[in-house]
């Protein structure tokens, strides 16, 4: 084991650099002097209402600070890393509430000894000096069978209670209704964490040690010191059944901690990253818990969050909360808030929503194939299938050597397509179709620049309009599509060094007179055979050739002589010759 | 190196049941059956004005499925992790789209070779089916000095891309207008990245090893085969030194792909959390982000956005993004959404901005001190003082062993005070006083428990009122206290075995007619003692004896002999004797 490297400045000062991160970056915050107390930057909106206040140790970013808001916490205070806050600053926020004209100070308290004392004490402290002020203890961890003497720990359920309490004092409820109504859901929350890796304190050694292949259930968002431990590791087990058994034991009726939850209950559900879970794996736990709840259980879930809410450093695991929920739940759970750390929520069930959108009918019409275009297509298939090693050959000198494979998936697929389909005559659809074999056959770059080439071809030739003029602008847009996507140029020892100088030859036919075609075809063929020998001489800097130092190559480039033998290929159908 | 442990229940599912976690999560978002699209499940909304489509690997969650809902994406594509989404499913987006009504679709592409083709592919295909649709390609990295031909990468600069373009489109925008508008705003975004650790693709080994202690400057997202290297190595430094190379890289003339700064300048700032650094570190990093560029820059720090907005897997690092902003742009960025990903953020100036809230004055009026009360003190501080080995021997047992120490502390710090201040003669006053000074020089919950005690009892003597039924309420409301918030109660072998049935019987005084005061006061000093005594049968249920077993214990229990000898004391004082 050795201290885990992080990005800060120094483990002493790092939770007062974090309160001034958080506090500087939203304009909301404000800092309380010589205290690690944020308080709402409106204090005056709190006249007359009751103020939130919480706090516990720092580490759990964006807890809590992070819901100080409207409609949230009027003031946080935090502690050291997992250290409970001193009195001291908690007073402080609490008599800077009072004065602001708060009509009342709410405590919410996470279940933790070292909490209680202190913000205990300080709400004694404040009652003597006159202040209405009163506390809830959130307890809502359900990892072991029969809590000690100490109780439930105050895990994510918290921050429901930040909310639900933040709600009920934003429409004017005093004291003692928030304290009322709140005792009465605190009930209904449950929190069960489990862990892949441990986290470690700044400047300390890790928290603990997993074996390798092992995580832990029951964590929760801090385990140090002796008995804090979580409930049992387990081998490392898919998602869907980690999320199963994290659901199992917290509902669980021989567990004294359980929540009880049956068919047809509603809940809000809170799936919460500990630290270093990556959002991919949260998205996938995240349907595990909808899956198990709503499939499997017949829970109604009612609500999702999902994200970073109440952390514990760096480590990686994730704990779920579940909330008991009826329409009063509900509406205090949808109401607004200005809290930075609070998510864009919908406010739609999400039980029994139709997620899923039809995908759009791709219609097309067939007309057949002229016998030229047929015997031109075929003679390009049959080209590039003759041509195959010596494409691999010449890709082996810079690249992975399989370019006349790559080319000869795409020929064999529109064999085997001209053979069983029926080939549309429009030249615009058959490009089109065209793109889409090779797209799926030939893979790649490769596969996407012919792909894109022949698709914005396509556009410039339809039934009407496929004279030579039409070709040449469909060659030539296919070619401007290439480099506008690829990002090469001619000169960078790619396919275009065979394919622009032809296409510009071709270009001819849009302002030559009728009668030249053929001779103008046979100059763009012998253009892309000599544009192809040229690349001899060029530096590759584009593609994958260009990884590969330039004295290695002195070989044509094989996307350059596959072109070339794509135009000869198709002179030669046009010529009438096999 | 090993393969990264995952809570995932297959690579190859993974990216599918994280989209199904997302959508389900989600009540804004429906999933395009039979393609990795993520589209707003409200379309009809799209009516008539231009949609917005982006995309690209999976792995860099929330992007970009989270950032669609009004006012910023229509829809999002997704990829294999790390790998380009294929062209047939960003053309069924497009489609789906269009058919919805939309008067355009824009792609908001990252510059990278296969997304740039994969969506130019569809957006050729979507032109052939008449769809009016155009792209922007954000390629914000500031990591390398020069360039390659494939040139900056897209980064976390396409998040401001999408909430830009999202606010256009709903403010009724047309393609162009929106085209033109960010082409514009592109030219003034930059990102750079820095990571203390790489990642992994589920199934596969880290993409790249970090000697210990370095971290790698310019990584950006993703790093995976060649060509996609980062800019450089450099020995883990502080947070703010960090933050400081990375501005002055990214702001350096010298490099190509620089961000032009100049003090006086209004900029956006996103500190964007690559995966797994703690919520605590990026709270520094945002610091250190705001501080260099504000204090020593003299750029006005417009707006900060700090959290996970595209990260890479579980690599822990942070990406600052920097977005030049006028007025027009702010506007664009504070307008509202209902992306999930989107954060609640204010919409005030962070630079320039008084961000501390002064303390509450504490007023203190003082009145001399009686002599007995003077004296009582003395004679508890001289006894603890004699007690402490005795205490700390007892506490061996069970415990740390430092009962007697901690005792001594707060006995010595009073007596200190007695000697070099103005000691107050209200009874209440006094036990506040005692509080404070017992919490901040004796520690731990002892102390806490203590100056709950004298805090409680301390409302109940005043001036007016210190009689003794006043006392005895006094005495019974800290009691109370400690029993409230400690969570212990008689019979869990603490100090409460004492301290109960001795406030249990000077509660006496408060009924019983005048002149027996010493009697009770000296029964219920024999309570105390009692108490104590009895301790020796007892198990620990509560505080840190309650971890060792109990065959251990036959002592009694240091605190509750302390609070004997505290009442032992008082008694003494109160009787003349010495």
């Amino acid at each position: 084991m050795k201290t885990q490297r992080k990005l800060l400045n120094s483990a002493e000062r790092c939770v007062d650099e974090a309160l001034s991160g958080m506090v500087r970056a939203s304009a909301g915050l404000s800092l309380l002097k010589g205290h690690r107390v944020l308080l709402r930057s409106d204090l005056h909106s709190l006249q007359g209402r009751v103020a939130l206040l919480s706090g516990g140790g720092s580490g759990h970013e964006p807890a809590h600070a992070g819901y100080i808001g409207s409609g949230m916490l009027s003031a946080a205070v935090a502690g050291g890393v997992f250290a409970s806050p001193p009195p001291a600053s908690i007073l402080a926020a609490i008599l800077c509430l009072h004065n602001a004209g708060a009509s009342g100070v709410l405590l919410i308290v996470k279940n933790y000894t070292g909490d209680r004392l202190n913000f205990g004490l300080a709400a004694e402290q404040a009652r003597n000096h006159g202040v209405a002020v009163d506390m809830v203890i959130v307890a809502d961890d359900c990892a072991f069978n029969q809590p000690s003497k100490a109780g439930r720990r105050g895990l994510c359920g918290t921050v429901f209670a930040h909310k639900l309490a933040g709600a009920l004092a934003e429409e004017g409820c005093s004291l003692d209704q928030i304290v009322t109504k709140m005792t009465e859901v605190l009930k209904g929350i449950g929190t069960l964490g489990v862990s892949l890796s441990p986290c470690s304190v700044p400047g300390c050694l890790p928290s603990f040690e997993l074996p390798p292949g092992d995580m832990e259930l029951g964590l929760g968002e801090r385990r140090t010191g002796r008995g804090r431990g979580g409930r049992d590791t387990m081998g490392l087990a898919s998602a869907d059944e980690v999320v199963k058994t994290m659901i199992d034991h917290m509902t669980n009726p021989d567990s004294q901690s359980h929540l009880p939850l049956k068919s047809g209950d509603n809940v809000v559900v809170c799936v919460n990253n500990l630290g270093a879970l990556s959002c991919l794996e949260m998205a996938v736990v995240t349907r595990a818990a909808i899956n198990c709840l709503g499939m499997v259980r017949g829970v109604v879930v009612a609500r999702v969050m999902s994200g970073s809410f109440m952390t514990s450093l760096e480590m990686a695991g994730v704990s779920l909360t579940l909330m008991k929920a009826d329409q009063d739940v509900l509406r205090l759970f949808d109401a607004k808030t200005s809290a930075p750390a609070w998510p864009n929520l919908s406010s739609v069930c999400v039980s029994g929503r139709d997620y899923t959108t039809d995908p759009p009918a791709m219609a097309s019409h067939v007309s057949p194939l002229s016998p030229v275009m047929r015997k031109a297509l075929e003679n390009v298939c049959s080209t590039l299938l003759q041509q195959q090693e010596e494409l691999n050959s010449l890709d082996r000198a810079a690249g992975d050597g399989d370019c006349g494979n790559t080319h000869a998936q795409a020929a064999k697929a529109i064999q085997e397509w001209l053979q069983s389909h029926v080939v549309p005559g429009c030249p615009g659809q058959l490009l089109s179709v065209l793109a889409g074999l090779v797209q799926e056959k030939m893979g790649g770059s490769s596969g996407a620049l012919y792909s894109l080439f022949l698709t914005a071809a396509a556009g410039h030739v339809t039934e009407g309009q496929s004279n030579a003029t039409a070709w040449a602008r469909a060659l030539h847009a296919g070619t401007q599509a290439m480099r506008r996507y690829g990002g090469a140029d001619p000169g960078d020892r790619t396919m275009l060094d065979a394919l622009c100088p032809a296409v510009d030859e071709l270009m001819k036919l849009t302002t030559s007179p009728p009668g030249g075609e053929m001779a103008v075809l046979q100059a763009a063929v012998q253009k892309a055979a000599s544009g192809a020998e040229s690349t001899r001489d060029l530096i590759a800097r584009a593609g994958r050739a260009s990884y590969i130092a330039a004295e290695r190559v002195t070989l044509p480039d094989p996307g350059a002589v596959a072109v070339a033998a794509i135009f000869r290929a198709v002179l030669q159908a046009l010529e009438g010759r096999q």
